[in-house]
């Protein structure tokens, strides 16, 4: 039977809002906001200031209120207050990957000493319903990839350099003026925010518990004009694509720009939506497509992990329960195409496999092979920009030493 | 806590054996196969003779059998037994959209009475998890409407004519041969299969339980060279859409061939893939996509439904209990081109709003909003052949009557 759930929530920012509304105008849901903790006391608010407290306790020791909805910022902040809540006997819903990507297994290993549920689809690829269905559906398929389009904001740049031909910057700026992106905004462009997603998807779909540092990430800061001019002359685009493989034993997983064909499902992938492709051994491959920022397609993925409380929904962490020991590998090779201003200290001899290169115009160009650690030190420089090939050969070392493999 | 559960199947055709072999292969599902009923005794079957009968009451009267997975081709037949088997206290899985289609109510109503579960996931766009979806994760969410590729055999034609410039009858030989497409490949072709996961689609979207009858098809049958001609010179492609919307206070749905322009993403959907596109209020745009045809795939949708059973999984309809009472109806206008030979009675007065047309080489084309009703009387005749317009500008009629209205 459906419970009428009171709900306390931990700000009241652009997903809050969105919240706050859906909530508003649907009926299916059993819910109500009770009470909303905010930080600003001088800032105007939407709706009645009655809603509003400036004290967590407010909404932590009150016993009326069953679910804890996190929306903060600060990821260290927004742990200490899941953790209290859970330990205060209420269930958490929150979207932020930070706090999550970084605290996975204390967040799993909290669930069940308090016997409370924690759930956060919001927080991966926003309003694409891929953790509920890596927890239900693909429960007994075996699962040998997933990758996509991880991070809104940068999708959404990219495909206004590509289709409207606006830089760099004013790309940028126009997804900051439509909430796409935060002011700062290198937790998108250089990868952080996708990495966080892929850590938390990683444990949904193989069962391993990893820390988002351990993931090698490539941003798209340094995409210059040259590599926009050779996609655009082969028939390319070029996505920020995050992906994980179950190969030869091991997870491997990172994140970095990529060339995709034109007639890749991917490049049909526009603006701020996101896409996360699964490959199973059984229903082979599958794709979903949905908005991955903006404040109601999150606000609706928080308000149907509302209503999956109502029914005292819990993930199961199934795979990480009939878990296979997979431990998580950074040992493999990847075939790029790097471009950099002349002088910069690359050469062939940092390729495994060198396929080839030309200078122009005070740049240079090299294609081949490399080791996935090239890119982690690559990723670091300024004015290089790494870009994997449209096909990109992953070939993971035949004794993989692991990075990581913690253990429940 | 998880049951094992004992099976029995009815048929083991191609998707029976992909069942099979991917019970087999996976570890997760507690489930084994007991028996399996077919109808041929001479028939060479690949796995151990003792698995099978051909007496259908050593299933439906064994009691240590708890769930029914019914795979045969015959409707009549298969609603039979999933009746006999619900009445004797089993739980059923399904694949079969006609008799699901023809008796989706009382579907609902003997779930009801017999407190047992009937599951049919891999019905509607094989492998993508839709249904659960629809039900689980969109239960909040005001969608308004439903549309996509819904059949893999024309999906694999329609694509082979494109890319691979074949003749359509070549291309059906090819589907059939990978065994995309029935001996007998008027289902497909003529967009009753479509139909008939549409009418699903639209009870678990909406909440509606129509007849398969009232809602009106067109085939890819008739589609000519002139069709694929102006397709390519219009940098467009031919897709079989099956769609509905929630519209004016009513539900119109439809399915029939349409020019989709070659950026949209259902232009990525191609080979044996399928795809879902929902729009609702808050989620904004959803796809989904995966293979629709193929032994794998759908026998992948069916083990998750058996996954499910082990959890008592049940569809709640959820969308039929809040039931608004929306009406299905057919009074609408829609933007098509048709072709057809000089000398076919159609002329522009068939249209509301004419658009214009050309002549030559033998053929006609006339463009234009037409009714509905027209779509479904030039859907019987030869030679005429009737494509939705890129934008379909769907205009209902100011007081559509309802085609009908069931209750529960």
């Amino acid at each position: 039977m459906k419970k009428k759930l009171k709900l306390g929530l931990f700000g009241f920012g652009c997903v809050g809002q969105g919240l706050y509304h859906v909530l508003t105008e649907t009926h299916g849901v059993k819910a109500e906001i009770k009470k909303i903790c905010v930080k600003n006391k001088n800032k105007a608010r939407v709706i009645e200031a009655s809603y509003f407290t400036y004290e967590a306790a407010d909404i932590l020791n009150d016993p009326e209120i069953d679910v804890v909805v996190e929306l903060i910022d600060d990821a260290e902040a927004a742990f200490t207050i899941v953790k209290k809540a859970i330990e205060n006997g209420k269930h958490v819903v929150t979207a932020n990957k930070k706090m999550l990507a970084e605290n996975l297994q204390e967040i799993y290993q909290l669930q069940q000493t308090y016997n409370r549920s924690i759930l956060y689809e919001g927080a991966v690829c926003g309003s694409i319903p891929i953790l509920r269905n890596l927890e239900e559906y693909y429960d007994n398929d075996l699962i040998t990839s997933i990758e996509g389009i991880f991070n809104g904001s940068t999708n959404y740049i990219l495909t206004k350099v590509f289709e409207e031909k606006k830089s760099y910057l004013e790309a940028l700026k126009a997804a900051q003026d439509l909430g796409f992106a935060e002011s700062d905004p290198s937790l998108d462009v250089k990868g952080f925010d996708p990495k966080f997603k892929l850590t938390i998807a990683i444990a949904h779909t193989f069962g391993v518990f990893i820390r988002p540092e351990n993931i090698i990430h490539v941003g798209i800061q340094n995409i210059s004009a040259v590599d926009l001019k050779y996609a655009r002359e082969n028939n390319l685009t070029i996505k920020l694509v995050a992906r994980a493989y179950k190969i030869n034993g091991s997870i491997v997983g990172f994140v970095a720009p990529q060339y995709i064909p034109s007639d890749h499902i991917l490049a049909a992938v526009r603006n701020e939506y996101n896409a996360v492709l699964v490959e199973g051994a059984f229903a082979e491959k599958q794709v979903f497509i949905g908005k991955g920022a903006g404040s109601y397609p999150t606000g609706s993925a928080v308000l149907s992990d509302i209503s999956a409380l109502t029914f005292d929904y819990r993930y199961e962490y199934k795979k990480f329960t009939q878990d296979d020991g997979l431990p998580f590998c950074n040992e493999a090779t990847v075939d790029v195409l790097i471009s950099f201003p002349e002088g910069t200290l690359i050469s062939h001899r940092d390729f495994e496999t060198f396929k080839g290169g030309y200078q122009g115009k005070g740049y240079q160009y090299l294609q081949g092979s490399v080791q996935l650690q090239k890119l982690k030190e690559w990723a670091e420089w300024d004015e290089v920009s790494v870009i994997l090939a449209p096909q990109i050969n992953l070939t993971p070392a035949s004794q993989p030493a692991a990075v990581e493999r913690l253990s429940a």
